[in-house]
């Protein structure tokens, strides 16, 4: 539908059937309008492609939200880092918030974003369901994500990784080093980048022209003792892998605990590949080699976006940053190829 | 100097022998005052007890600043957690910025702050030099120190660590190992943190009757290679230490690389005990025994101590939380007493 300009406050709230103010409440996203009543007044707003923010006239908050789902993982560090930097630069402030998965959180964060008028919004390995969409929506703040989730919005600009490119890579070093049964443990199925690492672990297989074994892949939840437990079944199998891809590194930690816990030695019995490059790949032994990923420069991109005033409609929205292989001393050739 | 109540700005303005606009200027926190002229202002406020803030009055911001000097550690994630925890609570937003040793930097993050009415500001194992307090004092805001670094000022509220006590539990773990040859690893020793954990340290092995040696004591910077180094040197005695007291779980992890280097094993050739006690504490080989320090904890109480307003004058404004051992296993007795 075509933008009808100049549609006032008034026509939307006699379109929807309710007063001016309670339309006001939906575009500040205020939480004491019933749902049904906001479902209304969102829909005949969206049938006028009512445009409340006049860019460049309200006078910017100097503050961009940060949302992340988990805030006790290295992973957030870099996300955090890398926005603080940014946004320190543009002389902004960076508020952090965590949202699990309780709901409650949700709407408290958005009671309070709607309060200070944040300039923008970057959603981290997060998602907001459709009502909390909605009220950000209404709030007419932008919407940046970071690594995104499921099935991201195409509408919503994001900055994600190659995870597709980085999964292949891992996997041929694998390969290259003579690996035949190379297992992998990957992280949540319903993740967009767990599908895309276990996209390019297959590619490389099938590049190799080993077929895909469904018992040498296990899913877990990105955190160590899922892959802990992910590695002892592996073990466990009649014909063990002589390689494990782990779909982060905290998993290929958890990974290392259950090989050693079995007296494996890593990489002489069997190599490791972590994927996300944390600090701590230097501490662990042997150090992880590893899928870089370019988190710092992912959340500093996303923060950009968001000062930029978002992507123009029609303007490509999602971008990819390369990751790269870091190789360390937890792969080797199979004891087999010794 | 009893409080001089209903000074004026203009009064303040006279006896300073400026404009009252400059000394609105210096009130509020503002770059282009000339140092001088910001000292004598400063001065002549401080003589009349000047207080700009009658509290209650002005609206509250619904932030508060989390000042971190280095973000891309996992101590940093803790604090950040515990301060963010806190804040959702309270319908607060946090800012987090990095202020580095990088002095434009402090200054920015001052004129941003100027410009958002932070409700407060927890400034974590950083500091501001003289300057910059002032400028902070000049805008109202209320300041709490997080594991205060040097000597902290006495007015201002802090909150940290059982750090003496954390030191002296480690090395008597050790002691009662039955080690006497104990090193230990320290951090920068500017830090009243590093000087409290040295003084536990030193107070356990007097109990013992072990007279320290000095060539056992080595310092660093907290980080990884630090440690790395320190054990090194250790390594390099004639008569090298049967166990480690790291100030750091990061230095701990680089003695870890430094003992793995040279075929040392943990905990049967010599023991390594940490501080902090990180998530990757279970993630190393050996998982390390450690010093808990409660950083989660340390950063609620601080975002509460802003939300209740500061201390008052006169009250106990430094609070330490306790410390507790977590002895994993990278101690035992040495190798002579097995």
């Amino acid at each position: 539908m075509a933008r009808t300009d100049r549609v006032k406050l008034t026509d939307i709230a006699r379109a929807a059937g309710v007063s001016a103010p309670t339309v006001s409440k939906v575009l500040n996203g205020r939480a004491e309008v019933a749902p049904e009543t906001r479902d209304r007044v969102q829909e005949v707003l969206r049938a006028h492609n009512y445009q409340r923010r006049p860019s460049g006239k309200q006078p910017k908050a100097g503050l961009v939200d940060l949302v992340i789902k988990e805030l006790a993982t290295p992973w957030s560090v870099e996300i955090i880092r890398g926005a603080e930097d940014a946004c320190r630069e543009a002389g902004i402030g960076l508020v952090v918030s965590a949202v699990h998965s309780d709901r409650v959180d949700a709407q408290r964060w958005l009671d309070n974003l709607a309060g200070r008028h944040s300039d923008g919004v970057l959603l981290a390995v997060s998602n907001l369901d459709r009502a909390e969409r909605e009220r950000l929506d209404a709030l007419g703040v932008p919407l940046v994500l970071i690594d995104p989730i499921g099935d991201p919005d195409a509408n919503i600009p994001s900055i994600g990784s190659t995870n597709w490119a980085g999964g292949l890579a891992a996997t041929e070093h694998l390969v290259g080093l003579g690996h035949r049964r190379i297992a992998m443990i990957a992280g949540l199925p319903n993740l967009l980048c767990t599908q895309a690492r276990l996209g390019g672990y297959r590619a490389a297989l099938e590049r190799a022209g080993i077929t895909p074994e469904p018992e040498l892949l296990r899913f877990g939840d990105h955190f160590p003792p899922s892959g802990q437990a992910a590695a002892l079944e592996l073990l466990d199998l009649a014909d063990p892998p002589t390689a494990i891809f782990a779909g982060t590194d905290l998993q290929a930690f958890g990974a290392y605990k259950a090989l050693q816990s079995r007296g494996v030695r890593i990489p002489d019995d069997i190599s490791v590949v972590g994927f996300d490059d944390l600090a701590a790949c230097d501490w662990v032994t042997p150090p992880l080699t590893t899928v870089q990923q370019r988190l710092v420069d992912m959340a500093r991109m996303a923060v950009q976006v968001i000062i930029d005033g978002g992507t123009e409609p029609g303007e490509p929205s999602r971008i990819e940053l390369a990751t790269s292989l870091t190789i360390r001393d937890s792969t080797a050739p199979p004891p087999a190829a010794r």
